[in-house]
């Protein structure tokens, strides 16, 4: 079994999931299915829906005679008709329904395991949402007990083993970290229904953070009962990799029909507001004129289209680095959502999902309401400019409010008060915040799109970071009027703002004063023909840094490398590998999760950092593909592409 | 020819249009067909994606000897062998595009009659967005003087007027003016395309303002050459009903694909984000192995099946009455877009929109952002609690913010306070803003849902207006900790809080003091057994008003409409119906448009009002079902639904 991220934004993940019947692509959902009643066929889902995995009910199965002998006879897939992998429940969920089961914890493993399941999961205690403390405590308990002794009879079935705790914080990471040193195959996050039944998805957000807080990162995370796709854009944003639920049948048997934005009932609905197939094709009174089962097949088929749709959407967001935008498109649909996106405002969750966040996107920072100022990357940037930036002097003069391209836009004002004084820092106001001018270039300045008017929460926070910035580094303001010279030489103003930005934006990158060191003079910057942006900068006429035209920021070539590695101590910036893999990052290649030993906690998806061996040699620059804790974590798949080694 | 309003929100109108060839639904998408390149058939067009109606260009017909042949001896609905309703064009975009057309305005008008053409348009003036208003107006000068000469050519052909007038707000208005006196068949707003192409939405929202306030409501307004359905929800709640486009094909061309939330070149997708029978059949990858002319008829089926869903997305909204809530959904999705709505926030554009806002819907007002709280409907909510609403005493409890139902929460509380003074005031804080307890079950503050935490400026805006409601009406506030009465006779508190409910509620929906006209002694209130709502209320023994259930509002009974005929001058609460029509409705008969006279122009959609002769005598209580300018200028249709009438 292995598990491999492709591709991350904010804490989701893409990813590709490997089990004995096949791998699947993740996020995924895994429908439900009944062996006793099967609404729309395996084959139906796999080849019409590109469902890929289903989850069934070992529990079911184990108490159906019929069935029972038949899935031990012919196996699970046979019974199912279906060669995908399955995934099976164990009867956690019916005990909660119905007070207990009586089946045996481990019987019920032997039995998945037996009948050829491919992830079963254990007999697991389920935690209700209004348990006290003592109760939950106790179910997290007999849960690990049972997963212990179940990890010894699952062979080489992979083993669900869930994760309980209440609305306990502590009890779910607890729970969480005791499952990460057992052998499992995924990580469900369970006894969650009741709070999506209840819309608590303020609660849920707690408890799916902690859970993650808990979990080692290289296994999926299965959020339990999952199935509606108003839910879905967020639960990946925080880490959740697989869904599983009936809803796309049981809301079709009720009439109603699931939408990216929420539920509607048939008879609510004059026209179809919708572009799947079903609602393409039928009008609402053909449908009202079906009969009953007709118009439940129908539905659930409309459910799944838009469930998967939905995936689709989740999983094109992730590859371009818009996922946080997605989730609050969807928040302002519902406002129980609402108020579960504004728990993430709260510092404590800000620290984790900032560990989580990638430097650099693909796409554009776009603006998508009152949210947007609170991304983690937004703050880790104005956190930055407070830790990391050095401005050129105290003397400031600060630019209107405009959007980017930002220097175009105050070309003149900006030559004429560089003139008088070459040591003034510019900074333009933007919907983001300060922009000093050496960063102007740089992700996401350059790549985001706000109206020119957001909303008043953002002006406001963004006012009173500009109040702070400019307290933090005693900035004395400058008025623009005051300046009057005339324009000449602008050659030099050039070249020392080019210096400026370059030393600005590694500052940024790297820390402060890292620019510096980069720089030894003599520094020479070599710019682009066609764009006129500077590409390659050379110190002591070595080649330290290239920029990348589409983010602005640098990528760290050898000669960078090592002057980073002279001038500063460990774990700085280091990538440690195993010195059984030194051979082959000496040869270029990029280094692979199981090879790194240790690294700096400080690194996130996308930055840049150092290949280093067990003893602090310098083998080769790379970027990071993963986050700190992923790179220790996975034992597969590519933790750092190297870009420039040493030669040997 | 006729428009028939068949359910209406914001400005936006579900309509029934009917021409030569057959009725159709707005609003609506008109595809752009080439007659000499038809990328999906017209009957492909009409069945698989339920168009029911065409535009070409007439121009480009004229101009090709084969087709003009064609056409004028078969007929344009045999040309494109499609049956249903075709409008055309004339040329002007043509004109606009290539500097000049070489046609006759008059012949191309006739030319238009003679092949067939359902709707024609004149060669109008194309008024580009950056012209003077010299230019400007001399364009509106002559396409009027056009459209006057090609009314007398059309004979039974409708003919479409656009409106011109660059960015020039008193331009459009007269313009719009002008054309309404004329015999026209659809209002098409022009010169917009470089609008739209430029993303210049804001602009466009005072174009198409400023056209709709000069234009008689009774024709749809064609919004000429829009087809990105992102922009649909707001044109049409502004008031546009018909869009045409080729963007559908354009766009597939270049590999882009259309999506409500805006474009996507084929290119940067890894998945497909939809769950149209395209995307939910094809992978990228597939798409990208198409041929290139496969490859665009699948990306046009795609963007119509795109557009057409969010259309009916449009139509549903229309019907639910949260047209609005899509609108700001969509806004958030583009900064430029997210711009022109917050132009809409302006006092003189809220004049217009508030005048087309319904008094109640059947959806819950539901927070979608940032610009929930700038909704017509809660603006004038807040503006009647100062001019409608009359506290008990200047003594006020204001309870602490929280969400409905209010009551419940704050039953205790408010029972002892009302005990030791039964004069007090009980003012709710809202998400909304002040609610008194006596308005807590009229829609939209027991029908709303709103998060706990809506965005800054909601709470500022808020805050900012109790402030004001306190101050308008000298309330001394009331510590609660104060209230230390013990409970009991609960009777007596509970008959006063109905008495003042009744009274409030009647006064915010008629005005300041008519609670009391309509509340002469002896009142009895009577109750709902089941849900302890207020049914019906009785003065002086006679049946005066029913509270609905579902909005908390009045519907006014006979007795009630003759109280208020008595006590108050017309124009106030009057429709006027011609005295032909007089012996329908004191059958109780509807009232159509086409018979009424005059009526209150404070009257909205959705108000009770009173029906009478040109003598002023009251003949019936009904429902108005359309504005006030509406009721007056359409002549087919209701205008408003007889409630109940004098028995003669």
């Amino acid at each position: 079994m292995v598990f491999e991220i492709k591709a991350r934004d904010a804490a989701g993940r893409l990813g590709k999931f490997s089990t004995p019947h096949g791998t699947i692509t993740t996020p995924a959902l895994l429908p439900v299915i009944n062996p006793n009643k099967l609404l729309i066929s395996p084959q139906e889902l796999q080849q019409q829906f590109g469902i890929e995995i289903l989850i069934t009910n070992s529990y079911i199965i184990y108490k159906d005679s019929n069935l029972h002998q038949h899935a031990l006879e012919n196996g699970l897939h046979h019974l199912l008709n279906f060669s995908g992998p399955i995934m099976t429940d164990s009867g956690a969920f019916q005990s909660y329904v119905y007070g207990s089961v009586s089946i045996d914890p481990l019987e019920i493993v032997r039995f998945q395991h037996d009948i050829g399941s491919d992830i079963g999961t254990i007999l697991d205690i389920f935690s209700k949402p209004d348990q006290t403390k003592g109760e939950a405590r106790a179910a997290v308990q007999e849960t690990i007990k049972r997963a212990k002794m179940s990890v010894s009879e699952k062979k080489e079935m992979l083993l669900a083993l869930p994760i309980q705790g209440a609305l306990y914080p502590d009890l779910r990471t607890l729970c969480a970290q005791k499952m990460s040193q057992l052998d499992a195959g995924v990580f469900p996050i369970g006894g969650v229904v009741p709070l999506m039944e209840g819309q608590r998805y303020a609660d849920l957000v707690h408890v799916i953070l902690a859970a993650k807080q808990g979990l080692d990162p290289s296994k999926p995370v299965h959020l339990f009962g999952a199935g509606h796709p108003l839910l879905f854009p967020l639960a990946v944003a925080l880490g959740c990799d697989l869904f599983d639920s009936a809803s796309y049948a049981k809301f079709a048997q009720d009439n109603r029909l699931l939408f990216s934005w929420g539920t509607e009932h048939l008879s609510n609905l004059t026209e179809l507001p919708c572009s799947c197939p079903i609602c393409s094709k039928y009008s609402v009174e053909e449908l009202l004129q079906e009969t009953p089962m007709s118009r439940t097949q129908l539905l659930a088929k409309h459910n799944l289209y838009v469930c998967q749709a939905e995936i689709r959407h989740i999983r094109t967001a992730i590859t371009r680095g818009n996922l946080w935008e997605l989730v609050e498109q969807r928040a302002i649909q519902n406002p129980y959502l609402f108020n579960a996106v504004h728990q993430l405002k709260k510092t404590s969750y800000f620290k984790w999902l900032e560990q989580q966040e990638s430097i650099t996107k693909d796409a554009a920072l776009k603006y998508s309401g009152t949210f947007t100022i609170y991304q983690p990357l937004l703050r880790r940037l104005n956190h930055r400019l407070l830790t990391h930036y050095t401005p050129p002097s105290q003397n400031a003069l600060i630019l209107p409010p405009t959007q980017s391209p930002y220097f175009k836009r105050y070309q003149n004002e900006i030559q004429a008060i560089l003139q008088k004084d070459p040591t003034t820092t510019i900074l333009m106001n933007s919907p983001m915040g300060p922009v000093p001018l050496e960063l102007d270039e740089m992700y996401p300045y350059a790549q985001s799109e706000f109206p020119e008017n957001p909303d008043g929460e953002t002006r406001l926070i963004t006012k009173k970071f500009i109040q702070k910035f400019i307290k933090h580094h005693h900035f004395n303001e400058i008025n623009l009027i005051d300046v009057l010279l005339k324009h000449n030489d602008l050659t030099n103003i050039i070249t020392l703002l080019d210096i400026r930005r370059v030393a600005a934006v590694a500052d940024m990158q790297f820390g402060k004063g890292y620019g510096k060191i980069l720089l030894q003079p003599p520094v020479e910057i070599l710019k682009s023909k066609k764009t006129g942006k500077i590409r390659r900068v050379l110190s002591k006429n070595h080649h330290v840094l290239s920029m990348r035209a589409q983010d602005g920021l640098f990528t760290l070539k050898i000669a960078g490398g090592t002057a980073l590695h002279k001038n500063c101590s460990p774990p700085f910036l280091r990538v440690v590998v195993d010195d059984e893999a030194s051979p082959f990052v000496q040869e270029g290649k990029s280094v692979f999760s199981k090879f790194v030993v240790s690294c700096d906690p400080n690194l996130r998806p996308y930055d840049e950092c150092l290949i280093v061996d067990q003893n602090d040699t310098l083998l080769a620059v790379g970027r990071c593909l993963l986050t700190a804790q992923e790179m220790q974590s996975f034992t597969v798949g590519v933790a750092v592409k190297t870009r420039e080694h040493i030669s040997v």
